[in-house]
């Protein structure tokens, strides 16, 4: 077993990273306070983890569990309100811990009522997909989708553990393990060329599923965000470059109304078009910026936006980004691999110029 | 103009008492740094003070008012919801501003969307209620209801500034004014014995709104505030004692659906009962608990529970507080007048005799 720590003063939290964790007692004994635990998952990862959680936290507290439909569009208040329900009837009180169980929009959930029931109680994350493990479930971002913007109401609420066991990426889709490395290459191309340079040459050791190399994709890939997070806990500055990639991409998600596409394959999308972009603004050079298609597509990804969303539409999504202000959307850009920096000093042409490129 | 400071660290802000703030340009300048500023107010508030705040805003910002409709019935997350819709329509970014304008009920929900919005962004409380400028204003405790338990879904959010304007309050209907004397009179039972007792020799004046009375009642009770909320912003101990009366309160509230008593008016009559266990449990004397009535009925407030409530409901509701821990409710309890204490420390038969005393 590994463990990432994520430093953050009285709100650091370990992040433990190996495999078999998930049914191990010991690792929630000290994160737990008091009597009784909800669990949240869904209805694809109850039937494959569940009974283990269960049983693991059966000797620590009386544990109750709620299984959501699976799905983005789950991703909603009224979900967070039909859980505190579950929870207030049990009843639930202010020491209760709250488990996540499964992907990224579990996590967010869960985090998201952990967050406000009560106005904030403990939770612990045990993300079940890569992109959860690597991504979304470290550094305590929590929310739901609002029909006019993804991620748009939610609260910065840091787990008091994070459990990333690697036998549960065995049991994922192919096309959501991919979805998954898009991320994991985004911290290589952030701030990290040797990961990324480690990625060029050992992508297929990974699309394998080789225990080891994910394992170490994992630990780099949470090192690397726990780093930004602990310098930049509720994104004033540098956290921002987290989203590279995410702008674009989350335009393409909500575009298409948060159907068909995954969301590293929309990040994925988007990290060559802001890769496109930092070209045009003279940042990074064409050489470099060509070695970034290469291992999205051996890594089965999308390197372009979907058709049906036009230029307009994709400037008026991303008017309301969260990185928005005054009205002018601030891009993170690339000023070489493994270096980049967020910027809103760029001229309109530049923008439609990118757009028009990938839009035709 | 008095300036009550809430000392929270880089969290801190000042609290401004006197007549005729919210007009004052001045006193939001600083508080604001985005372009835009959102005021929420209600239906009832609107026509009196919105466009004195408007005028006093245009300098600073572009404004936009949401109008609520008034009642605790609209305290839901449909309502957030609804709101952060008409900011992502605006759009409104992260560096808006949201101005509560408007009693407890407008500024816990504009509290809590100013909270989740974009995971988070500044507020102003403009409290228009007595109850308000007393207490729910003050302290960043923010939420919703649930239909299962009142504010059972909120967060800890502090506002940038708390503008509470005397003048009005002259305006605010006998009955509410007379609720927010119940807030008043706990400082002085909790933690404030020389302020109960001036209470007691100017109780006719604060009912005629003689303004020097009113503003030495509001800075007094803002200061009792601010000294507990600095102690323990979170509520993880020594802030509790805020709650005194809260507990028997919130029961009545949730017994009546939360219509037909105002909150004062189910605090005050918890308050008495509060006093009651406190002189069952041998703490506070028999001498001492009858003061506590008369100032009550002087302010017009109902000194016990309503009929229709009964012992069992008022238990099982009373187990989902959120002091409560293991099934165990916390209460809060008079030692002597000026001075109380949190405890667990009681056998059931000791608040079941309390309740049969109340309830018959």
């Amino acid at each position: 077993m590994k463990t990432v720590h994520v430093e953050l003063g009285e709100r650091s939290y370990p992040i433990h990273i190996g495999a078999g964790l998930l049914g191990n007692t010991e690792l929630y004994k000290s994160h737990i306070k008091g009597a009784k635990v909800v669990i949240i998952t869904n209805e694809t990862v109850a039937p494959l983890y569940l009974e283990e959680v269960k049983t693991a936290l059966a000797p620590v507290a009386e544990v109750h569990p709620f299984v959501l439909q699976d799905g983005e569009s789950h991703k909603r208040l009224s979900t967070v309100e039909s859980i505190a329900g579950n929870m207030l009837s049990v009843p639930c009180d202010r020491k209760t811990t709250v488990v996540a169980l499964g992907g990224g929009v579990v996590g967010d959930i869960a985090g998201f009522t952990a967050a406000c029931y009560q106005r904030g109680i403990r939770f612990i994350q045990i993300p079940t997909t890569l992109l959860a493990q690597v991504d979304s479930s470290v550094g305590g971002k929590t929310g739901v989708n609002h029909s006019l913007g993804k991620n748009m109401i939610g609260a910065f609420h840091q787990p008091v553990c994070v459990i990333a066991d690697s036998e549960t990426l065995t049991s994922l889709p192919e096309r959501e393990f991919c979805a998954g490395l898009a991320e994991v290459i985004k911290y290589g191309l952030i701030r990290d060329r040797e990961f990324f340079e480690w990625l060029e040459g050992n992508i297929e050791s990974l699309l394998q599923r080789d225990p080891n190399a994910v394992a170490y994709a994992v630990e780099q890939s949470c090192q690397n965000k726990a780093t930004v997070v602990a310098e930049d806990e509720t994104e004033a500055g540098i956290r921002a470059i987290l989203n590279f990639g995410h702008t674009f991409g989350h335009a393409i998600e909500t575009g298409l109304n948060y159907k068909d596409w995954l969301h590293g394959e929309a990040v994925a999308a988007g990290m060559v078009m802001a890769g496109e972009l930092s070209v045009r603004l003279g940042l990074l050079s064409n050489q470099e910026n060509q070695r970034i298609k290469p291992l999205l597509i051996k890594s089965k990804l999308p390197t372009s936006p979907p058709g049906n969303i036009d230029a307009k539409e994709f400037k008026s999504i991303m008017a309301v980004d969260k990185k928005a202000e005054a009205g002018k959307v601030k891009f993170i850009v690339l000023n070489q691999l493994g270096d980049a920096q967020v910027t809103s000093d760029y001229v309109d042409e530049i923008l439609d110029s990118t757009l028009a490129s990938f839009l035709g």
